[in-house]
Formats: C-alpha cells, structure tokens, sequence
C-alpha cells in the first residue's frame, strides 16, 4: 500500500545518503505524499532522520491547500516552496540530478 | 486508486503552468494513464483545460496498441507518437527537463 | 496490482530498445521491483528477453538486504550494484538519460 511505498522511498534516500555522503541531498514531497511531513503524522522520526542525515526536507504548499492542511502542522526544518513540480524543474535547470522515488 | 492518482498527477501539471508561465511543457501519456486521452473517458474536461493552458498532450501508440485501442478514439488535439519512451528520452537528450508524476 | 504494474513498465523497456536500436540501455531494479530479478519469480522469461535485447540488467544489493535476499537468488546475468540509487545518479552524472517506469 501507499505507506509502504513511502516507508520504502524514505529508506532508498538515506541508502542514497549513505552512498554519496558528500552530495548536497533535497527530497521534494508533494500530492499525497505531503502528509509525511506532518507532525502528527507517521513518519516523524524517518523525516526527522532525513534532516540529520543533512538532506533538505522540501514540502509543496499547492499540495497543502488541495488536502486543506496548512504550513503550521509541518515538522520543524521542512522548507516549504509553492510548487514541488516547479522546485524540481528549478533544480536541474540549475543542474542538479533527478531522480523519482 | 488510480484514478485519483492519475486526477492528482493532472492537477500538478496546472500547478507547473501557473508556477512557470512560459515553459514549453510537454506531457507523455503511456500505459494505463493512455486511457485519460479517451474522447468517452473521465478525464475530457481536464485534457481540454491542459491544451487550453498551452501544454503538448502526447499518447503513445504502442500504449494504444496493447490495449486495443485505436487513435480515433483520442481527444482532439492529442499528438501521437509510437514509443512513449521513446519521446521522453529524445526531448531530454535536445535539452528538455524530466518530470515523471 | 503491481504485478500488471511491472510487466507493463518491462514491456516499456522493449519498445524503447525497439524505439532506440542503437542506443546503450541499463534497467535498474530496487525496492519491491527486485524481486522481479529473482531465478523462481514470475520474470524469468521477461528479463532473459530483456538480456537477449542487449540491455544491462541491474539490481540493488540494499534492496536484496532489505527483504533477506541474497544475491544467488538472482537471475544469470543481472549485474549487482549496492545502491540503486546510487547507480541511477552516477549514470546520469556520466550524462546518461534517465526514465523512471
């Protein structure tokens, strides 16, 4: 299921972390997937494992409004953009690397 | 389930539009999501609204194919290419940017 | 389901192998996906296809760790690598194209 998948995600980005430790990291998290980012969520520990690992926790708030979930139930440390699809075309066009989990 | 997967997927390409007013953007639509490009499907308004935002809708024929169905049964103004893949890895490689939703 | 998932995304491979004939293509598995690499899975005939098709097969060690699967449950021919993720960054810092199925 969807929590599964997720769980599943969350570990191949700390695999990728453990695999390039000196690459700059970000996670973009946007439609259902925002609502790992909450703190009364079920991934607050992993989320919170991520920023330690020093990867950037990026939320996207059009995907907040869609669910009706504000930017104040977010965990501590998560960045907020307004739009997870344009934070990624951003990115590469400044010449990062893709990759979808 | 799919279909709201497929609804929310749609709605991040809106999203990119209004984050990115004048990118060219493309999207392929391949395996099952070929289905959304159906003149008798549940996604007719939604593919309007994509073209009447400026954005290139592309189904892939061999999508089409494996699941019997037939080009005439697409929505105009949906460009039909053979291999969706194969679409995706030849607009990267003149320089476009990838986003798989 | 995901079974139906992974035969079409497969099935992706082949018509972009058929697509590209020339072009060098590497299919990296990971997470539940490794599972398809297995000698006694439901594949087996599909990714000899694939290695008939010159395409390099790969597989996630992490992942194989991560559901207590050992790499002589793998089909002849799969290349291992410790992270599929790691692979799919490197190869695209190499310049190689990448599509997420």
């Amino acid at each position: 299921n969807d929590a599964e998948k997720l769980a599943s995600s969350l570990n191949s980005v700390i695999n990728l972390r453990n695999d390039l430790q000196d690459a700059e990291i970000e996670v973009v998290f946007h439609q259902s997937a925002i609502k790992a980012l909450l703190k009364n969520g079920n991934f607050v520990n992993t989320i919170n494992d991520l920023i330690s690992h020093r990867i950037t926790v990026v939320g996207c708030r059009n995907s907040l409004n869609s669910q009706r979930l504000t930017e104040d139930m977010l965990l501590q440390g998560v960045k907020v953009v307004q739009a997870g699809v344009g934070e990624i075309v951003r990115k590469q066009a400044e010449g990062w690397i893709y990759l979808k989990l």
